[in-house]
């Protein structure tokens, strides 16, 4: 019997009850097989797209000959499990785990390219894997890579939380281990050894005095940030550690490149050693580009900052103009309190609409 | 085929010989079962010995009817491995894991179980398992729940590394787990969560400026230590993670109790909540006890503090009076660069045999 086993997801159905299916398949980085097996069962039968399949990642387009085509996209995969599922409604909001990133985004993204049988714009649907995690697994990374025809655009939107305002540009990010050395000793004599762990008591120090920037970028406001997301070492529990690390995640304002950022990483720790384990860059937010324009124009509203990073930046390296516009107030993406407001859902689906059929 | 793979140790061996086969059985804390099996395999056939093996626990008895009773004991585990097998020999010393802590003193206690036919106090060697970890894993600990009638004695050796030297009493150990929490958020945001790892700077702060204790009992300078010895915490590489746990390591000397201790380390972490791991308390040095005096007389040499915790102090809690006494720089224990005098295996075994049929 195939397809045994996989959620079915009703495309009839309104954009509320559609997310709160999407948000019951837990879908964790890397565990996105289900979600992606649904989705994939789900647009298959729609006549008028052709669909593709590649690992967890699934690729659904128009084929009208419009003169211009757009991307619109969405990842499948959530932050780990924070005792937010299943999904819960009350009148105003859906609750639950990736409800605001982004599978409100999702939503949308589904049911546009299962009733748009004939948009003025041919449009490449993608829902893809691993955004949450390291860039190297990221399902449109991949497509980049290998079958950079799937994604030659227009111009692309990014259905990702921006409170249903179109976010512009959006902010690098960067994880570098910074690592503390010493020399192993039974911790009985612990005056024979270093310990590493207390070698980087200024690594924490310097994180909390840390002053972050706030640049202004063709008006817009960006919030840089640096933090610890991770500790680790020990050998065992009477061995004083000859190795510790603390990975950091720099998010850097779009005006800093990559290496730009990676020096002022290496200034902060100054007499550390620095492991580079994972970049991306930002994008500026080329709100003069006219594609980008004009979209702003078609679904109103005055343009923020995006402070995430967020793919927008994978586009804008592929020469496509972006934007993030998607239901859910990018604050609460990866919170326990995650939500997406019921008329923010109601209201994207309903001005992607009007700007594909008008 | 009965002891298919099992290692053959060789009791007819010189002491250097013996100890490097040991080393060579990888015995890593909970993967002594190769080693046990080889003790087990060796001791089993000598005609004055009764056999019990109790997990990877190897107790090997003489029931002779003498007066006295003493225990000889080592422990078969090590610590992890640190590049630093298989053994090498020099003219001077046997280097490689566990040659100083403490194969060097199994050597010397499995020749003894072998060749004194006709000790003049009946012995108890017993040879165990889970040392050098969590002490609820350790087999002298779970015969002397289950067992413990194995280990009543008048007196008890542990031949840990003592520079051949008698080491009296020891210090206790306790593990405590310092928690700082805050609260999750996306890594672009930071502003809107608490990173619980900026909230532990404090923690290695107070760890580097703390200055040990180093008090004076029964003539002999102990000396303290508080060391972390692991790290953890981390959800995703851009999530603030919103529990971090510092493990942190007291080795206290033997006039305080695991109460007085802990009381000190909440005194030290003031504002911090507290997780006790694991504790075991010291033991006294005790050296006027008519037994313990005996055998420092007989065996020579001035006795010296013990820092590390050894299962002196379980004896000492079962009122059985313990002493250190075991080839070795216990400064080397638990290091990448262990090793062991060859001179001091010849001699540790030499006094041994002398006090044991004189």
């Amino acid at each position: 019997m195939p397809g045994m086993g996989i959620p079915e997801l009703d495309l009839d159905a309104d954009v509320v009850s559609l997310t709160a299916r999407l948000v019951d398949i837990k879908s964790v980085s890397r565990e996105e097989t289900t979600i992606a097996d649904a989705v994939e069962r789900a647009v298959t039968p729609v006549p008028h797209l052709d669909v593709v399949r590649d690992g967890n990642t699934v690729v659904a387009r128009t084929d009208l000959g419009r003169d211009e085509r757009v991307v619109v996209a969405g990842h499948l995969d959530t932050v780990p499990v924070n005792a937010n599922l299943p999904s819960r409604l009350d009148d105003e909001h859906l609750h639950g785990l990736g409800s605001c990133d982004m599978k409100g985004g999702v939503a949308v993204g589904m049911l546009l390219a299962s009733s748009l049988s004939e948009p003025n714009r041919d449009v490449t649907y993608l829902f893809y894997e691993c955004e949450e995690i390291e860039a190297e697994h990221n399902g449109l990374g991949r497509l980049a890579r290998t079958r950079p025809e799937l994604l030659a655009a227009d111009f692309a939107i990014l259905l990702e939380p921006s409170g249903a305002l179109v976010e512009a540009g959006c902010q690098g990010s960067m994880r570098v281990d910074v690592i503390g050395r010493g020399e192993r000793a039974h911790s009985a004599r612990s005056w024979t050894g270093v310990n590493a762990i207390h070698a980087v008591a200024p690594v924490l120090e310097r994180l909390v005095a840390y002053e972050p920037r706030q640049p202004v970028i063709d008006g817009l406001t960006y919030r840089e940030g640096l933090n610890a997301v991770g500790l680790s070492g020990g050998v065992a529990g009477n061995v004083l550690p000859d190795e510790v690390r603390v990975s950091v995640n720099y998010r850097f304002a779009p005006d800093r490149g990559v290496e730009e950022a990676l020096a002022h990483v290496a200034e902060v720790f100054d007499g550390f050693e620095l492991e580079l384990r994972d970049s991306a860059p930002g994008a500026l937010p080329g709100l003069d580009r006219p594609a980008a324009a004009a979209f702003v124009e078609a679904v109103g509203g005055a343009p923020r900052p995006k402070y995430g990073w967020t793919d927008v930046a994978r586009f804008s390296a592929l020469g496509v103009p972006a934007v993030n516009f998607g239901p859910g107030d990018p604050a609460l993406a990866h919170t326990q309190a995650e939500r997406v407001p019921l008329a923010q859902l109601r209201h994207c689906e309903q001005r992607m609409r009007a700007w594909l059929t008008a």
